[in-house]
């Protein structure tokens, strides 16, 4: 397979996960967070499937299209080493999904980023809410969900907390 | 349709008329061009599609993954300006096939280095050679050829250089 095709799978697989979490998060309140913005086609992805939800974004520097940008009062900017400890405070448990976009070309980031995201994210999360993931976590509270229908295993990662 | 959508479709597009046009010349004989590298993933597919066949690089600067480098000997380094006219020297008139990679996130260089491909290319191919752009190009002395089925008009450019 080339690294073309791949891409091609990946971001398939990007649309068909988020499409189906919301889905699947339609009957559950909450907002939606996206934690990292890179050049903003997943954020703009979930709003266009989630409109009228609100959604934080979760970014150390903005470098996103300037047509990909959350506005000001939905942009948590800083190191996720302190934002999202910082985000018990601000979210409680109300989350209803969470999508980690924290692949790079930088493995040891991505995985520095996802220890941060399996430690801090799962307490946001309200009952029934949701983890997607492009990296495998290590999130022993959540259930890791079956791919949606025609998505590879592996090629993304899905979680939900369980309900009370 | 979000940014996901739109990145997908292209890059489908892209797959489709590489994997259409390397059947297209399989019995043309000739190297083929790849302008424009960027991070190496169609580079890598056309190798994969086109086993055997001598693939040319031409890049102002390297930034691809390093998996996704072509041999020193098949890398033209420099700007278009000065490396496509100094093609003629080198390729004459044998060039099976050239895909024009060089869509970016600045519109007014890729305007730019299209008028360049537009000038300089087409007295590269043989007849019957194509050319692979994602960019309208300015050609008139080749035939514009539909797109392969599946994929939406106006998401690549393909033209063929008329048989003697």
């Amino acid at each position: 397979m080339s690294r073309l095709d791949s891409a091609i799978r990946r971001l398939q697989a990007q649309q068909a996960c988020i499409d189906h979490a919301a889905e699947a998060i339609a009957g559950l309140p909450g907002p939606v967070l996206e934690l990292g913005l890179g050049n903003g086609r997943t954020y703009d992805h979930l709003r266009s499937r989630l409109p009228g939800r609100e959604i934080f974004v979760f970014e150390r520097e903005v470098a996103a299209h300037p047509d990909c940008l959350p506005p000001d009062s939905h942009l948590i900017l800083g190191d996720f080493a302190e934002t999202l400890p910082e985000a018990a405070a601000r979210f409680g448990a109300t989350v209803a999904l969470a999508h980690a976009d924290i692949g790079s070309g930088d493995p040891a980031a991505s995985r520095r980023s996802g220890g941060l995201v399996a430690r801090f994210v799962p307490p946001l999360l309200r009952p029934g809410g949701l983890l997607l993931c492009e990296l495998e976590l290590a999130v022993p509270d959540l259930q890791r969900l079956p791919m949606p229908r025609g998505v590879e295993a592996e090629r993304y990662f899905y979680y939900r907390k369980p309900s009370a």
